[in-house]
C-alpha cells in the first residue's frame, strides 16, 4: 500500500471533515482516533471520497505516513494537545512535522514549538477557521511554524483551503505561534463584527421600529453593498427565520444570553499586554458577558430609562449602515494593530495584507471589505493605522455625521451600543489634537511623583506639589 | 537592646516611609537594605522619630525581630520579591511571617503563600495604597494571608493605617492573594475614576468653553458635594496651576501621553478570566494606551471631525457633574462585581462593604462616596449589583437624562468620552428587557452549531440551518 501524504488524528467532526477534504483533493490520508470506532465509521461512511489508510495504533498511524511525516492533530486545545504530542513525538524522526489544528493559545504553541524544535521536529500551530463546513469544503488556514515546514506542508494546505479568485486562503503566517496568534485576532475581530451587527439590529428594531422580517430585508440589501459578508448574509437568514414551535420570529424566542469560548477574551488580554487599544473587541466580549449575568439583569430591569419609543423612520437604516461600516473599520484597524504589535514583539514579520487576503474565504469574517485592507497595506506597507488609508479615511469622513447621529439616538433612546460608541470614541481619541491624558499625567505626578514630559521641550519633569510648586527636571 | 516588633527590608521611599510610620507609632523597627547606605541614611536622618534597629546582614535583621517575626519586604514586584523571600525564608522559623507590601500580582502571591505555608511560614501579600505620603502618614492597607497571621500583625497595621472617624483603614481582606487582588481592583477603579475626571475636564473645556482656571473652580465646587474625593480635590489643584516656565496653564504644557504601570491592565485581564464585564475600567486603560501611540495619532490628526465649537454654556457643568457621578457609580459597581467574583472563585469570603470602608482614607480613591457603598452592602449583603442599591438607583435615575445629554453632546462635538459612553452603555445593557445577544446566539448556531437556549422553555437546541430549518433538542 502507498504511504499517506498526510495523517489526521482526532476524528471528531473537525478532524473528520479535514481528513475528507484532503482525501477529496486526491491525497492519501492516514486516519487515527483514540477510540477506533470513529476511524472505522469514517472509512465506512466516506471511504469512497478518496484514499484513507485507517490505523488502530499510534505506531501504525506513524508507519503509514511518507517522510517527512505530516501529522495533523485535531484534539481539544489544552492538556489533550500536550498528551497527543507526547504520544506521537517519540515515534517521529527529525524533519517530521506535527500540525496542531486546534484553537491553542499562541503562548502554548510557542512553548510546544520550542520543545519540539529541540527534538528536531517541526511543530506547526495552525489556525483553521470556518467551522465544520469550512473544514470540509475549504477553510481559511493560518499556519505558523518554520518556513521549512511550509515548503512541504504548504501545498497540501493550499489545496484544501478556500479559494477566492483562484487564490488559496492559506499562507505561511510566520514562525512558531504566529498562526495561532493571527487566528486569535481573527476571532476577536469576529466578536466585534458580531456585536456591531447586533447593535445595528437592535437599533433598527427599537429606534426605527422595524420587525425582524423587515430588518432581514435591510441586511439583505446591505449584503449587496460594501458590507457584503458572510456574517451580514447569515444575519438576514437568522432574522428571517420563524420559530416553528411558536410561529414567532426566531430571534425573539432565543434566550438573549451570548456564550463564548475564550479566543475573544484572549485577544483582549493579549492586546493589553502589548499596549494595543482594542476597545471595539473588548466591548464585544463584555457585551456577551453582561448578557450572561442573569441575576444582575433581573435586579437591574427596574432601573429607570427613557421610554423606548421608536421615533425614527425606516430611512434611519441608511444612517445605521454608515455607523456600522465606520465602526467595522475601527474594529479591523484595532485587530490589525494588534497583529502588527504581536509581530514586532515576537519577531514574526507578518504581512498584514496577506492576512486580509487569506480571510476572504472559508472563515467567518469573510467579506468583500477585506480586499480593501489588502490594498491598503499594498499601497503603504508602513501604514500606521488602517483608519488613515485613503479609502478608509474617505469612508470614515463621509460616515461620521451619520455615525454621530446614530450613537446620539441610541443614547437618547436607551438602546445600548457599546460597540458603536466605543468605536466612535476611539476615532475621536485618535484624531484629537490634544487629549486630557495631560491632566491624567498631572494627577499622577501630584499623588505619586510619577513625573511627566512636556509638550514644548525634552526631558522628564516633576512639580513639587507639596512644596513651592516649582518644576524640577529629574 | 529590645527586640523589634516589626522589620522592614527594602528602604526605597515606600519602605523607608513605612518604617518611619511604624516607629512614629512607638514600635521598635528593624531596618535593612541590600546596600547598607540606605539603612544608615534612614537612621541618621529620621532616627529621632522613634526606635530603629539597623541591620547590615539578613541574619542580623532576622535576629533583631521578636517572635513570631514580622518581616515586611518592600521591593520591586516580580523576581526581586522571590529573591528576597529566598534570602530570608531559610532564616525564619514556623509561625514567622513575611509581609509583601509590593504591588504583586495576586496569582504570584497565591503561589508564594502556598510555597511558604509548606514551610510553616505565613506569607501575607498586602496591598498598600497612598503612595509615599500615605506610607508615612497613614495608608490604606489590604492584607491577605491567614487569619492567624492577622491576629498579631493586624494591630500594627491598624496602628499605622489612615483613620477615618477613628476607624483604621486596614482589615483582613481574606486568605492568600485576596489582599493583592483587592488592591489590584482598587487601582483599576482608580484608572476609571481618573479617566472619567479627564473626560469631564475635556467636556468643560471643549463643549462649555471654560478655561483651566474656571474648570478648577468647577471641580472645587464639586468637591463640596457628593463627588467630594481626593482625586477631585487634586484635579482642581492641577488645573489651577500655572506653568512657571511659560506662564500658560500647566495642563496645556504637559505632554498628553498617559503612562501606566500595569495594575489597571491586570484588573481587566483578570475580569475577563472571571467573566466580569468591566468596560469602564477597560476604556480607561485603553484611553491611556491610545494617548501613547504618537505615530498613529500623528497620522490620524487629519481625519475629519465636526468643528469643535464650544456651544454649551457654563451651566453645562451641572449636567457633566451628573454624568460623572452616574459613570462613577457604574465603574465602582463593576469593580465590586470583580471583587465578589474573585472572592467566589478563590474562596476568599471577602466582605465588600469592608473594602469600601478601608478605602475611605489613605488611598487615592478615598471619597465620601465610599460610605454609601459600605451602607449598600450593610443594607443588603446579597446585593446583585451596586446599581440597584436604593441610593444609587435613585441617583442614576435622577442623573440619566443629563448623562444622556452629555454623551450625546460629546458625540456631536467629537469630544472622546469612552468612559462616560461605555458606562452608559453598560447601564442600558444591564437594564434592557431583551438584549440582541439572542441574535448573536442565533448566528453562532448558524455558523458553528454552537446551540442555543430558548426563552420559553428549558433545554439546549439547534436549528438545522443547512437543512429544513427544523429545531432539534440536543
Amino acid at each position: 500500500m502507498d504511504k499517506a501524504q498526510i495523517g489526521v488524528t482526532g476524528l471528531a467532526v473537525m478532524g473528520r471533515n479535514l481528513a475528507r477534504n484532503f482525501a477529496r483533493h486526491g491525497h492519501t490520508v492516514a486516519v487515527h482516533n483514540r477510540t477506533t470506532a470513529k476511524t472505522t465509521a469514517l472509512v465506512e461512511e466516506f471511504g469512497d471520497e478518496g484514499t484513507f489508510v485507517p490505523a488502530e495504533t499510534a505506531e501504525g498511524f506513524v508507519a503509514a505516513l511518507e517522510r517527512p511525516r505530516r501529522l495533523v492533530i485535531m484534539v481539544k486545545a489544552g492538556a489533550a494537545t500536550d498528551a497527543v504530542i507526547e504520544e506521537f513525538a517519540p515515534l517521529l524522526e527529525p524533519g517530521d512535522m506535527i500540525v496542531d489544528g486546534g484553537n491553542a493559545h499562541f503562548a502554548d504553541t510557542r512553548r510546544r514549538e520550542a520543545a519540539l524544535r529541540e527534538r528536531g521536529i517541526h511543530f506547526v500551530g495552525t489556525g483553521i477557521s470556518g467551522g465544520e463546513e469550512g473544514a470540509l469544503h475549504g477553510p481559511s488556514i493560518m499556519p505558523g511554524g518554520s518556513a521549512e515546514s511550509y515548503e512541504t506542508l504548504g501545498p497540501l494546505l493550499e489545496d484544501i483551503a478556500a479559494k477566492v479568485d483562484g487564490v488559496p486562503c492559506a499562507t505561511h503566517v510566520g514562525p512558531d505561534g504566529a498562526g495561532h496568534f493571527v487566528k486569535m485576532v481573527h476571532n476577536g475581530i469576529e466578536y466585534a463584527d458580531m456585536q456591531l451587527i447586533a447593535e445595528a439590529y437592535d437599533l433598527l428594531r427599537h429606534a426605527a421600529g422595524l420587525t425582524p422580517a423587515e430588518i432581514a430585508e435591510v441586511f439583505r440589501t446591505w449584503n449587496t453593498g460594501r458590507l457584503e459578508s458572510y456574517l451580514i448574509e447569515i444575519t438576514a437568514e437568522v432574522l428571517a427565520h420563524t420559530d416553528p414551535v411558536t410561529g414567532r420570529p426566531f430571534v425573539d424566542v432565543v434566550l438573549d444570553r451570548a456564550e463564548q469560548k475564550g479566543t475573544g477574551r484572549w485577544t483582549v488580554q493579549t492586546a493589553l499586554d502589548l499596549g494595543v487599544p482594542v476597545n471595539g473587541i473588548a466591548e464585544a466580549v463584555f457585551a456577551r458577558s453582561v448578557s450572561g449575568h442573569a441575576d444582575q439583569r433581573a435586579a437591574a430591569r427596574a432601573l429607570p430609562g427613557p421610554a423606548r419609543r421608536a421615533d425614527r423612520g425606516a430611512d434611519f437604516a441608511d444612517l445605521v449602515e454608515q455607523a456600522l461600516y465606520a465602526s467595522k473599520i475601527v474594529a479591523y484597524a484595532q485587530g490589525f494593530h494588534e497583529i502588527q504589535a504581536g509581530s514586532a514583539e515576537y519577531g514574526w514579520d507578518i504581512d498584514p495584507g496577506a492576512m486580509a487576503r487569506i480571510w476572504r474565504g472559508g472563515c467567518i469574517i469573510r467579506a468583500r471589505f477585506l480586499d480593501r485592507i489588502t490594498d491598503a497595506y499594498r499601497a503603504d506597507p508602513g501604514l500606521a493605522t488602517l483608519l488613515t488609508d485613503e479609502h478608509f479615511a474617505t469612508a470614515l469622513g463621509a460616515a461620521q455625521d451619520a455615525w454621530r447621529e446614530v450613537v446620539a439616538t441610541a443614547v437618547r433612546l436607551g438602546v445600548p451600543t457599546p460597540g458603536f460608541a466605543g468605536a466612535l470614541a476611539y476615532y475621536d481619541s485618535l484624531r484629537a489634537e490634544r487629549l486630557p491624558a495631560a491632566l491624567t499625567q498631572g494627577q499622577r505626578d501630584f499623588f505619586g511623583a510619577h513625573t511627566y514630559h512636556r509638550a514644548d521641550r525634552a526631558g522628564t519633569f516633576h512639580t513639587l506639589w507639596g512644596g513651592d510648586r516649582t518644576e524640577v527636571e529629574v
